[in-house]
């Protein structure tokens, strides 16, 4: 019965993987925004992915989202496989517990919205989460018994940037999945940090930047040495890093000293210098906060230690923004299939009803399929498919029916092959 | 190949899908918290669903969040199924566009948050978004042939609450599903209200609150005579409505009135005076917001006219609360299937081994288990058991090992069962 339901669950699913252009609410753009000098920025609003509705603040639409949520479900995943409890948190932030820290001040962190409750407290709006994290742990963690604790989520977060010209790669409104540690010894910690940066390497991986995106050494803390970074290289970046491509680690350019060469075995001459996207980074907090908020736990001989703890951060609408710097080409966008909001580009050059039912048997193989039924021309077809950026383009035509099937195209390749159906199921396998 | 993925998949899901308590960084309490009055807040915290942050801000846990996905996936299903294509909205408005509606000054909506940029240009934090939506779907309908568009969303909303007191049932930051509606003409809308409004009754019915949950009339505006909400008889409720069980209707007292009964054909005898909870609502807009923004289509002969629209809420974090306070008892919150955490609540008294082995094979059917294996007496098991609301609670032991399997009990019954594992499969289904 459980899996009658996962059956039917799963039809579901499928059903809802696919649609058809023409009941697809937005529309495309010829021309790039004049308001916007990111890449990323113009082809995502030219393609109807995303809506600016000032600087720095962007609205998702249906395609965007679709993309988002699978980037979303990548980190989700690699999360929960390194014992990641995903939790929920607020926005709105208590001062109290950011001036037991000494972040509540402007003149501190510079970047904070504050808005006002009706009796007049000053409220915060969270552009991280280690203070009500901690706070809210006290509730959770007394004992050596409780731990380790690891706790993520994907949420809303807010900065108020002085200039947003980056497009959705650095808003002022915008998601981030953080993660917070919390453990008994450094060793703990230490162990948890480096099975973290592993699963970053994966989700890079996964999401299709892997092989451009380096573990980057950055500024620590009073607690540790370093941070790490995780970079991509990209012109828009805004980040320097010196970079070892054969040794696949970077420094970055603030820590970038003789001594931190000598520190890591690296020399001047093997490290090119180049611009880099920030999509990641992973920070070994110490007991700085849990010192400050008294979060503390009781060892095996009953005495209270402040519980150590990390951060650890990728900002999903970031990581999208970086797949189309990184990826797009002169034509338009280029998802890799783990994110693309369809698998398959099915277009139909006047043979709709032919069109159709491959787009009724490629429902019932499971292949997500974005079904282009509009009465439009060919080169409004061909043009949108491009900019739209799916992984295959099937185009389904009197004349590649002749030849015995579809003329089937990635959209990294130019050339194209007719191929029935069954073929095309062996191809995308 | 996409069939392997999909299965996959699955496992991926099943697995993900059960968890040992002992993993879990949750505490329960034994005590309702001091500062709580409402009793939806009081037991979700008790249950640790939730942290309250502030008054009227809760962040959600890991078992709340899991039951806050599940309503959400319900509504995001039911949504889909009348041709609701899902986006992503901002939190952060633009003034120019309220000033447009004339809903911006603090004097015409008093529930406002506000921040400023850098510039000192103040923003809101968006309690609705009929402006920003409107002025969006500028960009994608000029003709007749774009419409009708759907488009919903399920984001996070902030209300300036002068008090906050019925828990996660008026927060000042909540969750909110709003779709809004864009149609030619009047009929269009009209057809697509009615559609949306089974819906929502659906949506309450998968829930577990369909037989206590009301259409209701209440205020209209320029555009239509009665807007509608569902009402969900409850002493937690802040609103008063007159109620005929028998014909399953309602009247908000706001416009309980003679006339009012005389237009929908209603006697005062036969209506019941009862408090209830707002868990949504509907409402014609008519082109209240397209005039104001701009936002027109041209129609067959090519005039200009203005598009009708409607909007549509439902709070899922709201809903969660209202089942927390129609459905739960003296013991705990009692959960329907279709939002419950787990499905089973798995006990091992003095049986880990045989308990691990019915986890297994739970997990293995596809059954989502909590599995309670920790080290504490029966006593903290069985009441945090009765706390959680797990529908179905499966005890180990010695003695029920003895007697052929399991102990099973429904969370909303007080005799329990002997089962073999095979009967437990059949019960469940």
């Amino acid at each position: 019965m459980q899996n009658e339901k996962f059956k039917i669950e799963n039809e579901k699913i499928r059903k809802m993987h696919s649609m058809k252009h023409s009941q697809l609410f937005t529309k495309t753009r010829k021309e790039n925004p004049a308001d916007e000098v990111s890449r990323n920025a113009q082809l995502l609003i030219r393609a109807s992915f995303i809506h600016k509705e000032m600087a720095g603040v962007y609205t998702f639409l249906p395609l965007g989202l679709r993309v988002l949520q699978k980037i979303e479900n990548i980190i989700r995943e690699e999360m929960n496989r390194i014992g990641g409890q995903e939790v929920f948190l607020t926005a709105l932030q208590n001062p109290e517990l950011w001036q037991t820290t000494d972040r509540w001040s402007d003149d501190v962190v510079d970047n904070w919205f504050k808005t006002t409750l009706k009796n007049g407290t000053e409220l915060g709006l969270g552009f991280t989460h280690e203070e009500a994290i901690t706070a809210m742990m006290k509730q959770h963690i007394a004992s050596y018994r409780d731990l380790p604790v690891y706790a993520y989520q994907i949420q809303t977060k807010f900065r108020n940037e002085e200039r947003a010209k980056s497009g959705i790669m650095r808003g002022r409104e915008f998601l981030m999945k953080d993660l917070y540690s919390f453990n008994a010894t450094q060793e703990e910690l230490d162990t948890f940090y480096e099975r973290c940066a592993e699963a970053y390497i994966k989700i890079f991986s996964r999401v299709g930047i892997g092989a451009r995106t380096f573990k980057t050494f950055a500024s620590g803390g009073v607690f540790s040495k370093y941070s790490h970074e995780f970079q991509t290289v990209s012109d828009a970046g805004e980040d320097t890093i010196y970079l070892s491509r054969k040794k696949g680690i970077a420094i970055n350019e603030e820590v970038y000293t003789d001594e931190v060469l000598a520190d890591l075995g690296l020399q001047k001459e093997e490290l090119e210098r180049v611009t880099s996207i920030e999509v990641g980074n992973i920070f070994k907090l110490g007991t700085r906060f849990s010192e400050a908020l008294g979060l503390t736990y009781k060892d095996e001989n009953g005495t209270a230690r402040p519980v150590i703890m990390g951060s650890y951060g990728i900002g999903p609408s970031r990581l999208l923004g970086t797949i189309v710097e990184v990826l797009s080409d002169e034509k338009g966008i280029v998802w890799p299939e783990s994110v693309a909001p369809f698998q398959v580009h099915l277009l139909s050059l006047g043979a709709d009803t032919e069109a159709n039912e491959w787009y009724e048997k490629l429902q019932t193989a499971g292949i997500e399929t974005l079904f282009d039924d509009r009465d439009t021309s060919a080169g409004e077809k061909f043009g949108d498919s491009d900019l739209l950026g799916i992984p295959y383009r099937l185009v389904i035509s009197k004349r590649s029916l002749g030849k015995g099937g579809a003329e089937v195209k990635r959209r990294t390749e130019s050339e194209s092959k007719i191929m029935s159906f069954e073929e095309v199921m062996n191809f995308l396998s």
